[in-house]
Parts: structure tokens; sequence; C-alpha cells
């Protein structure tokens, strides 16, 4: 069992509710990270799925996340699900994940099976996008904790940013892109499950334009699972492409070890100065 | 008052419920586009805002929907709210569109105010992304219904396509990409609710990869509303970069008459051979 595994299990509390514990251990600054948040809450869709005896679509495939409040680490986690449709193909799930009473993000997600799309695929494949050129691992700059001392979700991951990654060193780059290696520190593998968290793990590629990091809130972030991950680490990159009147995107690709594109994200993020 | 204001009306139908209509102006093949089934949704949503006394957060700026069934024309429709949060800067909120009794999407949603959000921003302003380039709408290519004689949204709209789309005229590029100007036909000017149905009302991408169209029914949409448009025609873009068992990203760019990127969509969709 993981430390992942472990700060996102979730246990059935009622009729489509379940509970959860977020630990200190995935947090960003003094608040747990986002795709942590969203990690647990699609664990719980995928519990609902299961404990409804859908066993036929047990990857998120289409996964949205709007944040109301921020998380609260070392604190419980309720979430609350609701099936919306079970097809052929798909099913379709909505959660609220709330803590002491207050809703912290909404949720809306499809699930599929990637194994049967991939068995039953007749059509062509066509992929324009090449993963990320990244040196050897050991050349890039492993990600420090905001601040030293306090418990950082990058202490449980492997976060090592390629070298053009400026703002870790006062060299911003003027271009809002920042790409690195991705993967869990107790050696646990990539799964479909882990690419919410992978999605919204890296700093922001905004830090790229700014004088110093700020706080970058994610308004709606939305994750697509294109492929089952291949054990290793992952290859990622992540851009803005458009900031304006406060808010921007950005978008992310996250590659397996096999040079296949696994998943796709994009969020609509707040850049508080 | 519009052809798309008629077609996109809605009314209160008791607490949190409202209807409308979907009328067959806005069908692709014999059923309602789905765009379309997402800005009277959106509609539904914006007007269940006010209807609770929200008037600060007019503007959609991050919708998602999940596409469940195929919608009805001429058909009654009947849109399910459930406010979840609103705050000082945004409002978000959830629907579930039905046509008799069967869901037809799930959607998701956070409002807030452009026009605040213009005033207030102090932060740098940042653009990798340019319009596309497109030649006088004069010299585009002109949408024709799927079917001729069958009622089509593009007869509501004005659709001029790059001249480079090459599966209009059988000569497909071999490059997931369809620009065009977009612009409704009975001159009403665009806004932040109508951006929704042109994020989903261009011709697939992936057209240009096939040998002839297909079905390409949506699983997921998502549109970021990045600013208020300016009067006149659209220019709009849209991309997808991995078409892989079956499923593909589509990515696209609304530009409005000034130069300014209004909307960003993404959506995943199936494509059915």
């Amino acid at each position: 069992v993981s430390q992942f595994d472990d700060d996102t299990a979730v246990a059935a509390a009622g009729p489509k509710r379940w509970h959860a514990h977020f630990t200190n251990r995935w947090n960003i600054g003094d608040k747990p990270n986002g795709g942590y948040i969203l990690a647990t809450a699609v664990r719980a869709m995928q519990s609902e799925l299961r404990a409804q005896g859908d066993d036929q679509h047990p990857d998120p495939l289409s996964v949205t996340a709007h944040y109301l409040r921020p998380g609260t680490p070392d604190a419980d986690v309720v979430i609350d699900t609701e099936m919306i449709r079970v097809g052929r193909q798909f099913a379709t799930i909505r959660a609220t994940l709330s803590q002491a009473g207050k809703e912290r993000i909404a949720a809306l997600a499809t699930f599929g099976n990637l194994d049967a799309l991939q068995t039953n695929a007749a059509g062509p494949s066509a992929t324009t996008l090449c993963p990320p050129e990244l040196p050897d691992p050991s050349t890039c700059l492993a990600r420090e904790p905001l601040t030293p001392g306090l418990p950082s979700m990058h202490e449980q991951m492997v976060t090592l940013l390629h070298p053009n990654s400026g703002w870790m060193t006062g060299q911003r780059s003027g271009r809002a892109e920042i790409s690195g290696w991705l993967g869990f520190a107790d050696g646990r593998e990539p799964d479909v499950l882990s690419l919410p968290l992978f999605a919204d793990a890296m700093p922001p590629a905004v830090f790229e334009l700014m004088d110093r990091p700020s706080w970058v809130p994610t308004i709606e972030l939305t994750v697509h699972v294109r492929a089952r991950p291949a054990p290793g680490l992952l290859r990622t990159v992540f851009r803005t492409n458009n900031l304006r009147d406060g808010l921007l995107d950005e978008e992310g690709e996250v590659w397996d070890s096999e040079g296949r594109l696994v998943a796709q994200s994009r969020q609509l993020a707040m850049l508080l100065t």
C-alpha cells in the first residue's frame, strides 16, 4: 500500500456517501493540493460506481472539478455522490466534497473502460503532440517546498523540473511553460487514479512570467485520461496560453514512459497578485 | 428578439426548475446541436442565479457539460438547477437538462463578472495565441446542410469555412484543424451566452483526417468564456491533437472582431466509424 493510496482512501458512510481524511502530506503551502482533493473525489466516485454494481466502467475518462473553497489538511472529508447515468460505454456521476459542512469542490465525471476502448477501436489513430524533451532526471531540478520545514506534497513525489524552469533559480524565461518528470517517491507506479493528482502537481506555468511566485488558485480543472500509464516516471508539460484580467488557462500533457499521452488537462485559474 | 434568443428561452417552472423547448432550427442531422443544448442549460443556470437574487455574477466563466443522450428536436425541455455556492467573486451552479424524463446533459458552471474582473485586474496580461488567419468572408466556403432539405443550424448562422477546409471539397488536408467565421444569420451580435453555441458549431476538425464525415458525438465539453465579444463575426479555429482508441480531444479558440480571445473550449468526443 502506498502513501497516495492511504491518503486518498475512502470508506462507505451511508447511501451515496463516502468518508475520507486529508492528511497534511499533500500540502502546497498550508493547504491540500487541488489534484489531491480531486483524486480523492474521483476515488469516491469510482467506489460508488462499484458499490452500485457497475464493474464495467473503472476508468475516469473525463473529470471536471470546480473549486469552491480551499481544503483543510488533517481533517475529515465527506464526499456525496449521485449517479446520473450508467450506459453501455460510459457511466456519469457527480460528487460534492465537503469538510466541516462546507463544500470544497463540486465534480462531474464520465467513467469508461480504457481496455475495452482499445480492444474495440476500429478507426485511425493520430497524435500531433510530442512528449516534452526532458534531460535525464539526474540533471533536473528537484522541487523545493515553498516554506522549508512545512510538510509539502513534493516530499511524497518525485518532482524534477526541466533546468530551464527559470523561476526556481530567479531567471524566469518569460514564456509560461513548465515541464518536468513526475512520480511517487515511494515507488508506487502511476495509474489512472493518480493522473488527476499529476495534472495539478507542477508549479504554475505562469510563474515563468512573474517577478515572484504568487498564489494561483484553480477555479475549474478538467482532466481527460487518455490511456493507462505504463510503469515509470511521467513526462509532463504545462502551458498558460492566455492570461487576462487576472484569469488564466493552463493546459497540461502527461506522457508515460512508453511515450503515450496518458492525460490532457486544462484549468481556469486566478492570479492573485 | 433573435432566433437564438427565442429558441433558448427558459421559463420558471417551480423551485429550481426551468422549462424550454428545442426547435428543429439548430439541428445537425436530425438532432439538436450540442452547443445549442448547452447554451439553453447555461441560460437556465443564469436565470436561476438571478431568481435567487444574485445579480453579481452574470457571466458563465467556465461551463462543463457531459452529454448523456442525444437531444430531441421539436420537444419540451426541463432544466433542474442546484446552486452550489454564491461567493463574492464567483457563483457555482449545476444543472441537469432532460426531455421526456430522460437526462440529456449534466452541467456544472462557475459564473462571475467579466466587467468587474477587467476593472479590478492589477496583474500582467499575456497571450501566446494569435487569431486564426482567415480570408475575407466573401471568399470562404459556406457550410452546407449535411442532408439537403432537412433543417440545419447553419441556416440560422453565418458559417464560413476557410477555403483550406478540404473535407468539404473532397480534398482532406490530413491535418485535424478547421477554421472559419461564425455569427448569427439574423444579425444578432455574439455575447457570452452564445459562446457555448459557437464553441460546438463548427464541423469536427477530425473530418480532415477521414475519408468521409462520420458521427462525432461529444462526451464532455468545457467552455471558458474569457472576454465579452465585440459586435461582428467571430474568428474560430478547432484542432484535434490526439485521436486514439476511438476517442479524441478537440480544442477551440473563438476570437472577436477586435482580436480578443473571447472563448477557449475543449471537448472529449467519440469517433463512430
